[in-house]
């Protein structure tokens, strides 16, 4: 058996920026200067801690970043026009919302106020129509396209291979099933009401296992098989306090063909492709 | 091996329109009397006899039919206008735009401009994110409901089964595949690049196989097991001129526990269907 590959997040997003720091340059020599505005609600750690990534990633890549921070106590009526504003501001490309948003803010009805043009993360019906409908209306979940941008830059191919998607979160396991599913795969989506049986059949039989059930060390040496393609995107903490992924990788990792870590593997993409989004909305603004 | 049950769709539409004529019924007495506008453009032989064969269902139902007939000369903007004066009347709740639409019309274009609460029929983005988010926006597409109505009419539950989904056309297999996702069905969803192999063992593996794939008894003995439920959205035509589904009956039913027929199984249902989504849009329209 040849060694496993590990898919380290971190050269794919690396590769990501380089490429899109030349059309942020080309975007400024038009005039246009890509902008994401980023909305936080207060002062979560998590939420601090995605903001100072997400600023960083876009100042490597070229891209303005608005800081839109805002108390907690703000009342649902004046966050809805604060995305008001954000959509109607032409000089504003993306707008990230971070969530989950306060208790007594019906999060549903604000993020549906963004206009799918500038969704650069997939939270609005308009970008999830395009994902079922594969249009170009908003923009997919950036966990969901992180999947398939290390897919692309392992050069692994999907059409007509297996892939088994484990959650049907609006999150990750739905859209990513459908971006498969573009891709040619013949795609079964498992989930919480699967059964035990079926749930470890389908993670052996496939080619491709996308672990995404948010629950640590889920998936074993007794829901995987022999040189599988593995992407695990849950971050979960382990009994020690560390982070960890759905998949229990020192049991999966032997007979693994490639397989992504956690931290380090498709979490390590967001952020890039975040940026990919905010461009692409700006190249079609141009337009 | 006990016999097979063959699911005919006409009881499973008697069923529905003997409890809808009731809910009809109701909302005359609030004064509200629903009503169905059916757009057909030109003389295509199947939007008429489709026409005719809504138009006695909605009689039985107690749904009056708005007949929209247009001329194939129709220009776009006239057609989108038509589609903007049903949107804004409040008389009408539903619309059934027949198609194809004569070529010169950008189907997709103009089927986008009709309001989702109106799309009894599921052709909208609207509907689609709606099937996909599971949310109450628009109504499905009316072959995909058909299937989970004979399901239900005849008692498959499909929690925590397999269900095989053979096709991913945007009208049926990726909406029925997300339906059955929602009744905790584990779904496996098969396509024309799916390899001969996983077809076959994807089908003989399933509780349940939904054929949809638009090609004449295709899915035989091969790619079928024991004891399975089996629905037949096909509808094609045979050697002879006749009508046959996307599996050969013939072959299929002797193994199989419960299976559609073709004609007289899951097309028998859609006018039903579309009634029903008439009734709830009206009362919708009520809130």
């Amino acid at each position: 058996m040849s060694e496993t590959v590990v898919l380290r997040g971190k050269p794919v997003a690396e590769e990501m920026t380089e490429k899109d720091r030349q059309v942020a340059q080309q975007l400024r020599e038009k005039g246009i200067i890509p902008t994401l505005a980023i909305v936080r609600v207060g002062e979560d750690p998590g939420d601090l801690a995605y903001e100072r990534g997400a600023s960083k990633r876009a100042e490597k890549t070229g891209i303005e970043v608005r800081h839109i921070q805002l108390e907690v106590s703000i009342t649902q009526e004046e966050l809805v026009e604060q995305i008001r504003q954000l959509n109607q501001d032409d000089a504003v490309h993306g707008v990230l919302m971070l969530r989950p948003l306060p208790r007594g803010i019906d999060e549903k009805y604000v993020c549906e106020q963004l206009a799918p043009a500038k969704d650069i993360d997939g939270i609005t019906s308009g970008s999830m129509a395009g994902v079922f409908m594969d249009t170009d209306t908003g923009f997919p979940p950036c966990t969901a396209q992180a999947c398939m941008d290390i897919l692309d830059y392992y050069g692994v191919d999907l059409t007509g291979r297996k892939v088994t998607v484990m959650g049907r979160s609006l999150v990750i396991g739905k859209p990513v099933a459908m971006m498969a599913m573009r891709r040619n795969a013949t795609v079964t989506v498992l989930h919480s009401r699967t059964t035990r049986e079926d749930f470890a059949k389908a993670g052996r039989d496939a080619d491709i296992v996308i672990a995404a059930m948010g629950r640590a060390k889920m998936v074993g040496a007794d829901e995987l098989g022999l040189d599988q393609v593995i992407l695990d995107v849950g971050i979960n903490s382990d009994e020690d306090g560390g982070l960890c992924g759905d998949v229990d990788f020192a049991a999966a990792e032997p007979a693994a063909s490639m397989i992504t870590p956690v931290p380090g593997g498709v979490g390590s993409v967001t952020t890039a492709v975040l940026m990919r989004h905010v461009l692409q909305a700006a190249e079609k603004s141009l337009e």
